[in-house]
């Protein structure tokens, strides 16, 4: 099969994943499902659950094993945007050409879907039959806590003022989720602690990558299509504002080379991986 | 140990376990640990951990197995408090005497603060030495998730219109995380699976029972102090609006009773159990 086939294959298998293990129920409060599920099946590339499975397949793991973690680190991941679309954070009211939650359901309701859709995570990864569940749900704590994803929000929030605090941001903020997708996805498939390590270590590489890119198409993106300066959207320092274009683009063909180079020790079964880092690397949207 | 002491005893040991096991680092996101401590070291009855270490001792258990399980559950209760008071919630200023969290952090943080605890709270689980860490996780995403605390949030925020829905707000929103308590106390002790329905039974009476004292105090305060007319503080629908003070005071006493008589079956070993229920019961504050 070839990669965008095999792409698209993985990405309906994750579909399918999610429609089966998404939060679901009655009640007074049925409303609240409602909420959680406009933002869980509104799109996105599904990158995190996708690595996980990737990296199971690396190590000859069994699907069943990496399910219910795949999609727990998508529940996390889509918490996260609700709770950052929301007017006291980001105050965004499109999120991938749809209203945003509080948009449709409230400030209130978005709120307590993040909330439900974090704590749904957890219940999702201490369901699975996997025997890992502790050591899985100790790594989304900890990679989506105070010390990552949560914390690199609270420094986009306060905002960051040279270079050290935004690849500090970008690695909590971003790269931690990424991460989680390669370590539970080796853990799924009793990786040995060596293959771990290693995985993890392309994961933050490739999350780094990724966000420089974003940063990159962002600008040029808006200069080609709108014309708009650098920085006008947001308030917020990139990588672009710090480094400038050229430098930046050297510095996401140095990492998204070194991440590909750390996962290449695997031969002809890291190819896929391989392959969705240039994919994600060159994408241009 | 008169109750009294044993009571000022054990919120002392909470405090200290509190302390000991509550979020703390550094770097540039430092602040979200002092926004979160902020909240976590405001006082407050201490009620959940209490019933999950007396219910734990009521089955010869081991402290050192109930303490993380009894501090996830008190992160669980301090991040709802953060989230239930910010503005596009119940938009509450004070919070025991102190400005509530996003009136100090800004609602931004205060979000993140909840976010982080919510998930430190399954990261305190997963790290306890006790080996019902699975079951205990399970429990508390349960029991403060969509169909338990996250739930009863939604129907406060919709408004309830009868008694069927109110008892159902209050069981989710305030009952779940107080047989949580039990129940997490039960298993951390080894408790059998009849003791472990039991006191579950025990503690969503007494969260119900909590509930309606709550509303009495809340009618039967103001109009002593303040001469106000009942509801005019909220717009929420209370016990009180729906049974009348003098059927309620009833219903408090029969759930009361109730409460006390699933648990004295332990005979000397329930009686500071039975002496919590009255205390809180015949609270005035």
């Amino acid at each position: 099969m070839d990669f965008l086939n095999q792409l698209k294959n993985d990405i309906e298998i994750v579909e399918n994943w999610l429609a089966e293990l998404a939060p679901k129920g009655g009640g007074y409060h049925s409303i609240i499902f409602e909420s959680a599920n406009y933002s869980i099946s509104n799109g996105g590339k599904r990158i995190r659950p996708i690595l996980a499975m990737e990296v199971c397949k690396l190590f000859d793991g069994n699907m069943e094993n990496v399910k219910h973690y795949a999609c727990a680190l998508e529940f996390i991941h889509t918490y996260s945007l609700i709770h950052d679309d929301l007017p006291c954070m980001d105050n965004d009211d499109l999120r991938r050409g749809k209203p945003t939650n509080h948009k449709v359901y409230g400030d209130a309701l978005a709120v307590l879907a993040g909330d439900g859709l974090l704590t749904y995570a957890f219940e999702t990864v201490l369901k699975s039959p996997c025997n890992k569940n502790v050591e899985a749900g100790l790594c989304l704590a900890k990679l989506s806590g105070f010390d990552g994803m949560v914390g690199g929000q609270v420094i986009d929030i306060i905002g960051s003022t040279d270079k050290e605090m935004l690849i500090d941001l970008h690695r909590r903020k971003t790269g931690a989720l990424i991460s989680a997708g390669a370590y539970i996805g080796a853990i799924s498939a009793d990786a040995e602690e060596k293959d771990i390590d290693n995985v993890t270590q392309f994961a933050e590489n490739l999350g780094l990558a990724f966000q420089i890119k974003d940063d990159l198409l962002d600008i040029l993106g808006d200069e080609k299509t709108l014309g708009k300066p650098v920085g006008s959207d947001k308030d917020k320092q990139t990588f672009v504002d710090f480094y400038g274009i050229d430098r930046a683009t050297e510095k996401l063909n140095e990492i998204s080379e070194k991440a590909k180079d750390i996962i290449s020790c695997y031969g002809n079964k890291s190819e896929f991986l391989i392959q969705l880092t240039d994919y994600l690397l060159n994408r241009n949207y």
